[in-house]
């Protein structure tokens, strides 16, 4: 089968068909996205080597083990499993398993090929009305709705989501559709349009009034600078959500979190069943943020295309 | 009467006895403790000049309003007075009023003096089983009182106190009052031994295992090294809890926070009711952190000897 895969560079290859362990599915890849981790992959982040790719909407193919109800379903993965033998795993963290494999990020082959498997319990079958172009997106949307799994965002609360790149989008256009007073804040005014044709509020970051006034702020800059941005505005008391994560540090003074009894919450991945809900409702068109679909010959184009400025989402077509 | 003021520098002076304004109270100062905020205005911090000091202990001796409830009893004071004006005011929240002023530390002369003047709303009666000695640590203890105040710490959680200054043992020795599990860390095992006297589990720095088990991590080292530390200590979706309020800072890269969901919690000044029903226990014994009580007349001899190290909290006594 094809399969994209990072050794050190970035190629694609004629791998094996994998076979699933028991209590895992064999699942037929038919769309996946390109994500800011893949590409971080790509320059060294995690030390990863093997078949990159980790969100996907694919159908399942086979099954090792006695509960067929999934076989022949369209689903999406986490991409997380964990030991099942830990404390977090027992108390269904396994996202925080110390001891976890990540698709396609961490000791566990990704899903950009034409095959795939995964634990069957991490799969979440896709309701019919949801398209691929859609589904592809469950893992950035539950990664959005982790922060109201994390933190109690009150209808009153005013949010500002900083940072215009994929997930700043998924996130803002996440917390409107759960009706919360969301602006998105970046640099690039095509990409705020997207925010504004679906009723957000979007605003260039040199127009944001330099007020400390926001309830929330999500910093999902991917850049350095993003916390400090973040610090400048929200206000006293307030929450500071963090999904940025950067390769790099800078200094910085603490105190004002200390003298303002800031919260800074740290952010990752999320609940899925939630972010297929929401799907299913239609109230998000997350078809404006494809940029662009590759056939998977063409996978390696596809990543490199995504490293491009103002390019968001890439999905890799594995069916063509 | 005899007045600590700093203009730049520090002096033994002789001022004015204030006249309490309407809504105030004249407070004769019985006992005044010396905290680290105080040294850092020596040293140019909130470029405040005045009458320096915010921890008293004091009997009112003339209020200038229609309720003469607190005539003649002893008393201790909050240290942030609102506008009165503010949204943060109305819900409150004064300690976060923008135009707030501050005993001692910001447009209000503070309490190493004979007399002090603060409204009357901030005063809270001293039950009379509570020493001088004791009372005048109320300030402190309510800033340790702020951590559960604003996080639900569990019976079952672990808690990790950094920094054995004279606010890491008050925090420890405050949770622990409250049935907590603590470990206080520290580099002294002089000071140390005063927690291991009250009951309290205590551990040298260089003996702690690099390990990332803790619940909530209390960061209270006052150094700008602190927070890896508390990071490096603290278990996933655990809880930092920022004390330490430092005048530099340090590169740091934020990434860990995102990955492990880690939350770290701003934390202040803290509830006057609650510290002072927990002195009335007799359950902490804070006589062990004084160091030493010095007379008014060597006031500015106190504070310096407040910044020798190994020194824990320096007492003025005005009475004297």
């Amino acid at each position: 089968m094809k399969a994209v895969v990072f050794n050190g560079e970035l190629r694609l290859a004629e791998c094996e068909k994998p076979i699933p362990l028991h209590g895992e599915a064999l699942i037929r890849v038919i769309l996946a996205g390109i994500c800011n981790t893949d590409i971080e992959i790509t320059k060294g982040y995690n030390n990863y080597t093997g078949i990159l790719g980790h969100e996907v909407v694919g159908i399942v193919e086979d099954i090792n083990g006695s509960d067929k109800s999934l076989l022949g379903k369209r689903v999406v993965t986490e991409i997380n499993f964990g030991c099942r033998n830990c404390s977090w795993c027992a108390s269904g963290q396994y996202n925080h398993c110390s001891d976890r494999y990540a698709l396609g990020i961490k000791r566990k082959n990704g899903c950009f090929a034409e095959y795939f498997t995964a634990p069957l319990d991490v799969l979440h079958e896709v309701a019919c009305g949801v398209s691929d172009e859609q589904a592809v997106f469950t893992e950035p949307l539950a990664a959005a709705l982790e922060i109201v799994q994390q933190h109690h965002i009150k209808p009153g609360d005013s949010i500002l989501v900083i940072g215009d790149g994929k997930l700043g989008i998924i996130i803002a256009l996440a917390l409107n559709a759960l009706n919360f007073d969301i602006t998105l804040v970046g640099k690039h005014k095509s990409k705020l349009d997207i925010a504004l044709s679906q009723g957000l509020k979007a605003v260039l970051l040199h127009d944001v009034k330099p007020e400390r006034t926001w309830d929330v702020v999500v910093e999902v800059t991917g850049a350095v600078s993003g916390f400090e941005t973040a610090l400048a505005l929200v206000k006293p008391r307030g929450v500071i959500v963090l999904k940025s994560t950067v390769n790099s540090g800078k200094e910085l003074n603490l105190t004002p979190i200390v003298v303002d009894e800031i919260t800074v919450l740290g952010s990752r991945c999320g609940p899925f069943e939630p972010a297929l809900r929401l799907l299913e409702t239609g109230k998000i068109d997350f078809t404006q943020i494809i940029s662009e679909v590759y056939p998977a010959d063409k996978a390696v184009e596809a990543i490199n295309k995504s490293k491009e400025k103002g390019v968001l989402k890439v999905l890799i077509d594995f069916t063509r």
